[in-house]
């Protein structure tokens, strides 16, 4: 940079973290400038800063709170809400050197990691012990820093819960650059507000994460995978309470639209071997999941699953070979990319009661028809998760359509996001349909952190 | 009351909530000046008021907003930290008339109640369902808001976490009277700070808790109890994760010193069949709970966990009929009960990782010792959770000896409090111990949610 303030910025970050880890101008990569949300625009920020540890993240922010420049934390720029696009007038402070499993507890069952650290990577350290991480948000190479942020989802909720029920306690830099450590090594705790909750969610707004302690679980040897063609959606949900109270504890609960299903295993060139007449009279498959540590009672189990869906109406069912169950759970995982490539121009990730998806996405359908937009998709029956793709050019009846759709959601006793987040993609929506009363409360919270909004102004909140 | 503003102010309350709702003086009922907390001291409030409905709720504490009237909401009062004993200067907002099961929702697997409703009035209306709300406590007379309030826990939590990993979502009065709903029928939302996670566990003092929603499970219909006494507790917490990888999920992993043991079955009139021979080398016991939906997995599992015990070096492994088992637990859950008869001056629920358990109670004996004070108990050897009971009559010391051994709980990576919470009890400790930037930042998120200082002041924050 020219200019002298420019060049002073400079020196002083490069005094924190060493020169080789401070980019500015032309020399910051694409990839930094912008995560995955398709509404989002890419934004060059003053610079892009990645420390090595805690005390270069702390040096940061103080340094930043001195001057009032604002602060985007980034992961893996996985993201799909705009959370971590930094601001032109910013400095974006990307955590991806900070990659160490701090360590792997077996006595105590959790995992320190920094926030760098990548689920796939976790994954990997992992496996020898026999222990998994049990969130799944589809998008492995997310780091773990993000998912805390985002509080990320995904398939594997009718079972495990999202992220906040997993994270035990976190290690964060607040606003004034204190490091604070959260909660510990263990699941119980009523000591005071619960900040580690608190930060989850909360989108880089409040706090910047740099470790999370994370809970393990013993990693079941043997799961098996039943797909079930309805002729009806309602069928599809009406069979959800009746697998829950079973017993079986499934690990898994998918719907996926006739529509989608097409696409998606075209898409990755699955043959499920699903006659014609079935496949045209399907509007709804249901995917599940079961998993145990005995073969022989996973086999009982899903022998089980397989009768009550035969017995609940299903047109047919279908024990999935392990290789096509896995392709075809990666393809729904993928399902966003499919969507991106086919031209998608919005996506909605609203949850709802899980038994009011059917009539959700009835509304769904007759907004989408009033405004002569496509509006696809698959979601997490399990868990009322509805994933929708929003194919509309033009950016007014678009957010029209996005509105109405949010709202319908919010009335059925829903939620906007159920795992995206807001971010900036969302923001406009969250502002004019959310409850005043809360988002004055959420005011007030975020001041509380950070009275001088240097961490991701603009994001969630104006 | 004789003063005038005394009349004026029964007056109005009576206009909220009618006059048979208002108590007064004398009239206040002594059970609703204090908890259960040892250390606390009953206070009659100026007036207890006794809400009906949410709307009067909102109503009160308008009023008392107005006024700068301290509010202090109470459940059923069987509380541990005191934080539901009112201030002399303010009003009891009792919640007991709000008893109402708003809905058993089984296509959603949640039930919606109002505060008041109890931990066995619930039990009882999930019956029938085949369903269980499974966080238990041990004192089921407990309200579902008072159990929010303090994030309560219990045995179960090895399995299914806390009160905050089940609820779903809740109604609930914030300082200015604005009626808030948080969350919903789902696991899964990332839509603006979680303010169901902040309001629960936060005492009172932040919002009065009116309605929650209640993550439901199926009921599994088989338990198996196994019982090992070991001879130190160091192979007692060896063997904790041991068993959790064996992915037998245990309901249960408690553990039960030797004197403890001692006392909790005579109490009850317990006889276990345990030879004195095994007893006298016994230090420590461990309760393993096993629940499964099939009588046939269940014997499996409880067969490989009473052989994995004694590989891990039991003296011997008893399998327990039903009604000891049941008795044995019970006497268990009320063993703060038996402290209390027995004279306990005070208690401690601290929380460390539960590998350190052993290392801990070794350093809380030697703290005991040196202060010449008697510190007895047992605990939840699955998630860490250690209950003691402290005898010391000389409250300077009881005070020094409660300090050191909070102190070296924190020390291990713990907490104060895992499931009592910290009310006006373990105020000061947590004043003194705690981070001061954690003090400082709950202050501000206080200030933000009550700036006036009506809800509960006093407990937890000065």
């Amino acid at each position: 940079m020219a200019d002298p303030s420019g060049t002073e910025l400079l020196d002083r970050l490069h005094d924190i973290v060493g020169a080789a880890n401070v980019w500015s101008g032309d020399a910051i990569p694409d990839e930094y400038t912008h995560d995955e949300a398709l509404t989002g625009t890419a934004v060059r920020p003053l610079a892009v800063v990645r420390p090595a540890n805690t005390a270069e993240v702390a040096a940061v922010v103080r340094w930043a709170g001195e001057r009032g420049i604002p602060l985007t934390a980034r992961g893996s720029g996985t993201g799909l809400s705009g959370a971590c696009i930094p601001r032109a007038d910013g400095i974006l402070c990307a955590l991806d050197r900070m990659q160490r499993i701090v360590e792997i507890d077996l006595d105590n069952h959790c995992a320190v990691v920094e926030a760098g650290v990548t689920l796939d990577q976790l994954d990997e350290a992992l496996q020898p012990h026999a222990l998994v991480y049990p969130v799944y948000p589809g998008e492995t190479s997310a780091s773990l820093g993000g998912n805390v942020a985002t509080n990320a989802g995904g398939m594997r909720a009718v079972k495990y819960g999202v992220t906040r029920h997993q994270v035990l306690g976190l290690e964060a830099v607040l606003a004034t650059g204190e490091v604070i450590r959260t909660g510990g090594k263990f699941v119980k705790a009523t000591t005071g507000y619960d900040l580690t909750q608190l930060i989850i969610g909360s989108e880089g707004t409040l706090a910047i994460v740099t470790e999370a302690i994370l809970k393990l679980y013993p990693r079941p040897a043997h799961t098996a995978t039943v797909l079930a063609p309805f002729a009806t959606l309602a069928e599809v949900s009406a069979a959800v309470p009746r697998i829950v109270n079973s017993g079986v504890d499934p690990l898994v609960l998918e719907y996926i639209d006739a529509l989608s299903m097409a696409a998606t295993t075209a898409n990755v060139g699955l043959e499920l071997g699903i006659p014609d007449a079935i496949k045209d009279a399907t509007s709804a498959y249901l995917v599940v999941v079961v998993e145990s540590h005995h073969g022989d009672r996973l086999e009982v189990d899903a022998a089980a699953v397989a009768e009550l869906l035969a017995q609940l109406g299903a047109l047919d069912v279908y024990m999935l070979p392990p290789h096509s169950a896995a392709l075809l759970l990666e393809a729904r995982e993928k399902a966003f990319w499919v969507a991106k490539q086919n031209g998608a121009n919005d996506i909605i990730d609203v949850v709802v009661p899980r038994a009011s998806v059917p009539e959700y996405l009835a509304t769904v359908a007759s907004i989408a028809e009033t405004h002569a937009t496509w509006v696809a998709g698959a979601g997490h029956a399990g868990d009322g998760n509805v994933h929708l793709s929003v194919f509309q050019r033009d950016d007014a009846v678009r957010k029209q359509v996005m509105r109405a759709i949010l709202e319908a959601g919010m009335k059925l006793g829903g939620a906007i996001s159920a795992e995206h987040g807001i971010g900036t993609a969302k923001k406009e929506y969250f502002l004019e349909l959310e409850d005043p009363a809360k988002l004055a409360l959420m005011r007030r919270v975020k001041a509380a952190f950070d009275p001088h909004n240097i961490l991701n102004p603009g994001t969630l909140l104006d």
